[in-house]
């Protein structure tokens, strides 16, 4: 694979995350923090409108917007999609995307710590993330397609290269000190492995820890929808920590505790994220694989 | 003073906040949990249309909206003056206010575990604190007016009697089973302190410790009036802890940290609530009192 031409860092990308959007502001007083030799940094506010409103996004998700057909005829109605289509002309332009890198700036309310989730499986992150892993303990995730006829729109489809840094936990609309220095580490190391990276270094056979996407589960709901049970307090803030069948999964309303049914154990993530009671998403379930950078 | 003829208790006043709106369902389904012999009570969702959209309000801040001039005469521009006049009938009516207690569930993100927000200082507030204090953790704070010429609006002064019963941490948008418990254990004792209390109970001279607010500090801000530092990791999550003339209070963007310069201890409270951002408050100094249930 060849070498990374334009490196993108994008905050901000959901306006009520703010740790991103207050890194990339400093950063772009700072600039020479993230200037690799031979390499264009381009820094990004993802969402201005929704970051005033301190709301994940004005008309639609701005992370689920970066699909080919909205940003080949972005529709005037919905603000998202025509700025989803600006981030794509600045951050992609007539470049290969190939030779783009994408770090997209998240947080999360679950209690995670910091996380790459990788844009697509390919020897560019898995080394980026057993960089970043031998030097933090920052996790891995892979999202996976559950035989949908569309990819969900992920800014970091822009590029095959490159992750979002989802930090947790730290609620919507808050700026805490110590994941916004997470945020910053793990960024970092990323741009260190870019350069790295452009230096010919290729880590293969390096090792790395990746979490796969197996499925979302939802909260049980009452007639109207809302959540008719809460996380069961021996799961809330055990992210990537094993979930064994007949482990509580649920407590109820009336307190009854509820187990996971599944068969085998996972490793649960994004459990009890504000911004999935929408999406019909409790948490979701992971298998976890130990691997090596390939050639 | 009187007995209490009756008691509201009120969930959802802040639509982002949804542990009291799943109390209070909870509770419809089962009212005998907070029926006491001679004690109306009236259960209410405060915010609806708020709680639909998963935000704090939809026109203006609720709980700041039940000020006389709007209850006598509410815009019907905002909806949230109309709403606060159905509450104010609902929860007061024609009763004389003496005669009401007003339990208002809230949730905060500063991490405050449970606490009562007395409506105003009286024997019957002080008793009811002093009540719960002997039988739980949970922590007092008294709002005290800087000067305004008008109050500020909150559901809790249409009686002098009551509480917002306020639980932290959680994020908005988000239900925890701990914060679920702690507001439902936090409410059980004020309901069995006003039973008590209406059977002719007085707890003069119980201790209880209460603190009281002195003053808002807001975040240093930039040019576009965004926060320019964060709260020092030193003091997130030290609510109700000692704050000491030269501790560290702010962490500014370039790692700078900025001290307390207060010339006394405080015990700050609401430390990086996400819904004072706009307020201009990081952060509340209160003195501590320990006193007695007066006669």
């Amino acid at each position: 694979m060849s070498r990374i031409a334009r490196l993108g860092i994008v905050g901000g990308t959901h306006g009520n995350e703010l740790t991103g959007a207050f890194l990339v502001e400093q950063l772009r007083k700072s600039p020479a923090e993230v200037t690799r030799a031979g390499l264009e940094t381009v820094l990004e506010l993802g969402n201005p409108k929704a970051l005033e409103l301190v709301r994940r996004y004005v008309d639609r998700d701005l992370n689920r917007s970066f699909k080919p057909r909205f940003l080949a005829e972005p529709s005037a109605e919905e603000y998202e999609q025509g700025r989803a289509a600006e981030l794509a002309n600045a951050l992609r332009g007539d470049l290969d995307p190939a030779s783009i890198c994408l770090l997209d700036l998240h947080t999360t309310t679950a209690g995670m710590g910091p996380i790459l989730v990788l844009a697509a499986e390919n020897a560019f992150n898995l080394a980026m993330l057993a960089y970043v892993q031998a030097r933090s303990d920052v996790k891995g995730y892979l999202w996976q397609e559950e035989g949908a006829a569309e990819q969900p729109g992920f800014l970091n489809s822009l590029s095959p290269n490159g992750a979002a840094i989802e930090v947790g936990p730290v609620p919507q609309g808050v700026l805490r000190a110590d994941v916004l220095r997470w945020t910053r580490q793990t960024l970092m190391l990323c741009v260190d492995f870019v350069a790295a990276w452009n230096a010919g270094e290729r880590f293969v056979g390096a090792p790395y820890v990746l979490h796969l996407h197996e499925a979302h589960v939802d909260f049980p709901r009452d007639d109207a929808g809302r959540p008719a049970a809460v996380v069961h307090p021996d799961l809330q803030d055990r992210d990537f920590e094993p979930l064994r069948p007949a482990d509580p999964l649920f407590l109820s309303a009336d307190g009854t505790t509820l187990p996971f049914e599944g068969e085998a154990t996972r490793y649960p993530v994004f459990i009890n994220e504000a911004a999935y009671y929408e999406k019909g998403i409790a948490l979701t379930l992971t298998t976890r694989r130990e691997g090596t950078v390939p050639a």
